[in-house]
């Protein structure tokens, strides 16, 4: 088993931490998010973060070594790849879905939140346990859709980026 | 209003990188992880941490500086104070949970997880959804203790630390 606890949290013996080991650098969750909105692809990746190519390429390579995404290979000739989530990746929705309420709550754009998430079967809001405001369902990572909300901008937004 | 964007996030208009502006600091959560378990001194913080207490004061000041931490006197003569959280930090409660949750699953320690929450009514665990297992009553963070699991180690977890 590779050791959980090392480096900075050397003695933190926590799921959280472990958590945190994996996940808790700057970028990595919202490399997540992005992979969640459909930006699959290195180009698409950099130009949405915005962050320097050596830097975003040391992240995805930690997240595949570490089993939260993989690459997958979408054009033959020649060779290019994009990044998915894997089942461990996938699992990580509760925790940005969780910083999404807590940040329209408390760190959203003046507009409001710039994504929304909705029950992909009835149009419904989810609620901070991920529950559907309106038919009352449990709903997991794949019955939901997200759009862009108020506080959206145009080209700054990966949904409308995507759409452009 | 305080600009929600600014440094490496600029740019990203977005609730969870809102989030992760305030709290995404590697230490930040696990410091709202231990005012949650009720470890609310600055000595206390810092030994179960191990971080340098310069470190530490600065995550607490910016803590405090956004609203998610206040600080409270509880002696006079000298005066000392303990960090509490506030009501914006107590919601971030899900954040952790969410965070434990997978953790447990995917990164905890060897053993098992270092720390069980079960619901105070009944007993129950609570699911990734913040509902008790055992009742069906969905909790919220003042419904819930903490108590160490398979995973703690004596003299390491800060719940059993407390109780030595």
């Amino acid at each position: 088993m590779r050791p959980v606890l090392k480096r900075n949290y050397e003695g933190q013996v926590c799921s959280i931490a472990g958590a945190l080991e994996l996940i808790g650098e700057r970028w990595t969750l919202l490399i997540v998010r992005d992979l969640f909105l459909g930006v699959r692809r290195f180009d698409d990746l950099q130009g949405d973060l915005g962050i320097a190519r050596n830097v975003l390429r040391d992240r995805l390579n930690r997240l595949v070594d570490e089993g939260i995404v993989r690459k997958r290979r979408y054009q033959e000739r020649p060779e290019r790849f994009e990044y998915v989530l894997t089942e461990k990746g996938v699992d990580l929705w509760p925790v940005l879905h969780s910083m999404l309420t807590w940040g329209d709550r408390y760190a959203a754009p003046e507009n409001g939140p710039a994504t929304l998430v909705e029950h992909r079967g009835c149009g419904g809001r989810i609620d901070d346990r991920r529950i559907c405001e309106s038919c009352g369902t449990a709903v997991g990572p794949h019955d939901v859709k997200a759009r862009p909300g108020p506080g959206a901008r145009p080209g700054r937004h990966p949904l409308l980026r995507a759409a452009a």
